[in-house]
């Protein structure tokens, strides 16, 4: 209720949509990052024409209805992002006013502006005060992001009381200290409101906090500024003296004035000639820009497997350096991708060589320097993916674990982001225990409509980023070693589309009695393995799984040809415990069920069990 | 190298240690936040005389050498906390300094101090752009800890280039926001770093930042003030150069003037007083003072599961309900137990009652409150564990994401840290699939050396409590239910001890043909759905397992006594892919493998599947 005017404000007074072309490409965003506050995002989408009607207004937080209880991405429209989990959204805020900086750049032309959106969130302290905020938002004044107006609700109340208790900073200053313009107003007084956001929004070269003090069900005789309205209805009777004091008839329960509308009305019609402008010009476009525009919005090429496929060198190197080689061609597949790491580019290889680099006031670039903050890297990723860009972002895969909460909502939104983890296991070697992924990669695997794919070679470095860049409407993550691997060598009439399955038969036998099931840099130690085991008696096939995901996707036909009947052991530098899915609970799982150690990576390797020799011992031991 | 000075005045001047006590209760903490640099702590280790040899330091980064790669607490003498991933030590270091205030507060009496430790941590550039820092340091703001002391190494160079190129913003300004003490000094001017640390030791009433700018790799020719000298050896020809630029012998490479240990020794001979002194008086330790000491160092009791399952009232409730019940239970047992949440205490109800919270000058509470900041939470309550304190956190589940890496750090350190993730499973209901946990129960299962234990009922919070204090050296998470659960019937002759199996047998067949393995919410469902399976002539064991991980670790022969040899069918209301160790590739894994959605919990129960009558219908289905 306290953000009811700002909310209503901004959209009719300062949003530019058109709520009959939810994803006219320059629409300014809005983005509620206190997703809790969903219903005021659902009302004023409803005001403002949207395809919204009162009855879902009525059905709110039911099944299926179009409100639920936090905004969802692709589930309503005019949602711009998934919001609930504090401070992802004004991170995606941050990454969706660079994607606005980054398109506008790569295909406007003089007189011809395409792009040049703005962002405008709104904000609660639990966005502020979590870290992933912090990072986005020193990113935000780094980047000189002047099209970002977030309004920080100041109302002091938090679920377990004031504010103050646990949040005593001076956010004025800190934001200040990132590079932020910042206002401070009485939000409920709408003059002081509109005078900072007219200058928030004149203010082209910072970002810009409007710092509105407000009171949390303000109008509520009973629960004003109280903790007990953060989390909790306000119950039938407080609404009541709520619209009694307002002068609100109380009757009927759920009432729409038809003046409500005419704001937003007025605000509509008021931005529509810019928006037929808009089509016109887009229309008309020609030549190069044209080019531009189409390859900014081009899908990848359909025989994607076999162009990156096809590149590759398959020769002795660690993946992390063929994936890289890889990555270049898929940057020129794809010219919308767009790559950052977390400091770490020098390890990861994922910058696009040649292309510049995104800095302040300089947004031609495809390559970015997030500095060693991977939480907003995934979170700010996902606002470039949201606004169209394919973001690639490369970390060590124990960061991973600092990235969680953003990998999630990109799956759950359904939108392609592109995360390269290199140094994927132990074989990190002397970095030691705090740097070697033991349980990452099956953590990663858990994680709904993510792809894990872990290539045991250039080759299935290929496949790798063919699958990603195929994947329009999901992400994707590539674990890449730091170690060198040596290439496999394949089966006759073997071919690509093989890998395309998930898992493939790379070495097989007659009738076998063993299946070797391995994943990136254990698969050549399987094939190592297998003819150690066949000396004594065993007859040994070799399965290469660098998508468990896709692989479980097969039918059943596919997967029980690759598998076979006989007894099933499983090689992965991990944690066990998913494996026994594919190889059953009398499966023999070899892997790494506790933290790695520091020292040379070949020492570990013969401390941990993985040369050929070691895996044939074991096997032959358990058998 | 840059940073080498800065230690050595820091162990030389400042911190009170003694090298042949390093678990004097009352010694100031060192903390290298910066673990990449962990040679600069070995050396300064071994200087300033602790048992650590110059043999040690040959081997750095060798398979069980005292030297690994990051400093791993535990492992070599004087490391205070394991450190690596950046923003952690800093992170740590709050907790450390709010450990040292709330000890101190419990346990000092006028005239008799026995604990006012300070502690001093070294940061680079990363561990201030890392967010978890960023809430950290708020919260030591917040808290006021004038005992905390932080080096920023201001050298400008990160893996990826100059730091300013990703970290342009006001550093100095951004922790005056958050109420610091602020100095910024020459790192190489060893009057002016001198000048500030006794600036910042003597205001005791902020926390204290010394900006220190230096140059990376100080002194060596070519690589001085480069981004190659970050992640990377200098190379001998370079460490030729920068000794002879120094004056100092080229031969032995390894070489230790006597001249060095000087400093060291005559600061310990400098503390010496101060430590016999506080030794004299707490040997003479008495009454009142004497029992909060040793309240405070307490073990939990022997019998602390019968004591915490004797007092359960076991009736229909949350077990977020009767988990708070019990954790006040627990509270009593164990006094050095301090429990915040961020921003839940409402929902999650871990607060201690009719303790106090702790706030800046206030430290004799029990009771935190740490914000909307999950990630600094996990990470200082990592440094409350490491101070002698049991930290208690909590939040909802889904938010472990948030937390991950300070969980898997206290599992790696081995410390007892208790997380309480309330909301456990799509049953969160109309807050929606960003609030509704899937793949979080297993992705912490995943987590080498943490239990978790997701309890049924009151009878098995009891467990769950006792469980979690009685692991004094390692971590625990309980997940616990928003909504009511019956409790649980269990057959003639239970007693608690089967709990601490980690799963045992909640109703029982003759000769089953089914066994059903259900955790938490999901136990019931499973009880109710046996007598239905028994209607079609299926005989049925029910197995409840609120802790996996406790039951793997168990013999064979118990493990089998449970389970039996029926065809097995688990029941969870999360992702399945771990089941399968448990129930085979031919087992029925009864689960959720998509994100949920956003409705009434009853309905989403109905519609996933997780009601009595859809369990015995999937499962007769499957047969």
């Amino acid at each position: 209720m306290a953000l009811a005017g700002i909310t209503a404000d901004i959209f009719s007074r300062y949003l530019r949509y058109n709520p009959q072309d939810p994803a006219w490409p320059n629409r300014d965003r809005f983005v509620l990052s206190c997703g809790h506050a969903s219903m005021l995002l659902y009302s004023v989408l409803h005001l403002a024409g949207y395809d919204l009607p009162k009855s879902e207004l009525e059905s709110f937080r039911q099944w299926e209805s179009k409100t639920p209880g936090h905004p969802e991405y692709g589930h309503t429209v005019g949602v711009e992002t998934t919001t609930g989990p504090l401070g992802q959204g004004v991170a995606n805020s941050v990454g969706l006013a660079l994607a606005s900086k980054i398109c506008g750049a790569r295909v406007n032309r003089p007189g011809n502006t395409l792009i040049d959106y703005r962002v405008f969130a709104l904000a609660s302290d639990g966005d502020l005060m979590e870290g992933v905020a912090s990072e986005a938002c020193s990113l935000a004044g780094q980047w000189g992001l002047g099209n970002l107006v977030v309004v920080y609700d100041d109302n002091n109340i938090t679920i377990d009381g004031k504010a103050e208790l646990a949040f005593g900073e001076n956010v004025k200053q800190r934001f200040e200290a990132y590079g932020w313009g910042v206002w401070e107003v009485d939000g409920h007084d709408p003059s002081q409101v509109r005078a900072a956001l007219d200058a928030a929004v004149a203010d082209a070269a910072r970002p810009s906090l409007v710092i509105a003090k407000t009171h949390i069900a303000i109008g509520c005789p009973n629960l004003q500024d109280t903790s007990k309205a953060h989390g909790s209805p306000l119950g039938d009777a407080e609404i009541r003296l709520a619209k009694e004091a307002a002068g609100w008839p109380v009757e009927p329960a759920f009432h729409v004035p038809d003046a409500a509308y005419e704001p937003f009305k007025a605000r509509v019609a008021e931005v529509r000639p810019a928006y037929d402008a808009w089509q016109a010009q887009f229309s008309k476009l020609a030549g190069e820009q044209k080019a531009e525009w189409d390859a900014l919005n081009a899908a990848a090429p359909a025989d994607v497997l076999a162009q990156l496929t096809g590149a590759v060198e398959n020769k002795k190197e660690a993946t992390r350096v063929s994936g890289s080689k890889v990555g270049q061609h898929a940057a020129k597949l794809l010219p919308n991708l767009t790559s950052g790491s977390a400091d770490l580019n020098a390890s990861t290889k994922t910058d696009i060589v040649g292309a510049p680099y995104v800095a302040k006031g300089e947004y031609a670039g495809r390559n970015l320097r997030y500095g060693i903050r991977e939480h907003a890297m995934g979170a700010i990723a996902n606002g470039l993916a949201l606004g169209g860009l394919t973001p690639v972002t490369s970390t060590f895969l124990i960061f991973s674990d600092y990235m969680r909460p953003p990998i999630r909502l990109a799956s759950m939104m359904g939108i392609r982001s592109i995360y390269v983890f290199t140094h994927d296991s132990f074989y990190v070697g002397e970095d030691g225990p705090t740097h070697q992924p033991v349980e990452q990669t099956n953590s990663l695997r858990l994680i709904p409509n993510l792809d894990v794919v872990r290539p045991a070679d250039g080759l299935e470095c290929g496949f790798a980023w063919a699958h990603a860049l195929g994947r329009k409407d999901a992400p994707t993550a590539l674990l890449l070693t730091r170690q060198d691997l040596p290439p496999l060598e394949r089966p006759a009439g073997f071919d690509a589309s093989q890998m395309a399955q998930g898992a493939y038969i790379v070495r097989d036998a007659e009738d076998p009695t063993l299946v070797l099931i391995a994943t990136g840099s254990e698969v050549w130690v399987a094939v190592g393995a297998a003819p150690l085991l066949e000396k004594s008696g065993q007859r040994v096939r070799v399965v290469s799984a660098p998508c468990l995901e896709l692989f479980a996707r097969q039918p059943k036909a596919v997967q029980d040809a690759v598998l076979g009947t006989a007894r099933r052991v499983s090689i992965e530098a991990g944690t066990t415990a998913l494996w026994h899915r594919w190889i059953g609970s009398d499966g023999i799982a070899i892997g790494l069920d506790h933290y790695g150690a520091s020292a040379p990576a070949e020492t570990l390797a013969e401390k941990f069990g993985f040369t050929p020799e070691a895996v044939a011992k074991t096997v032959s031991e358990k058998l």
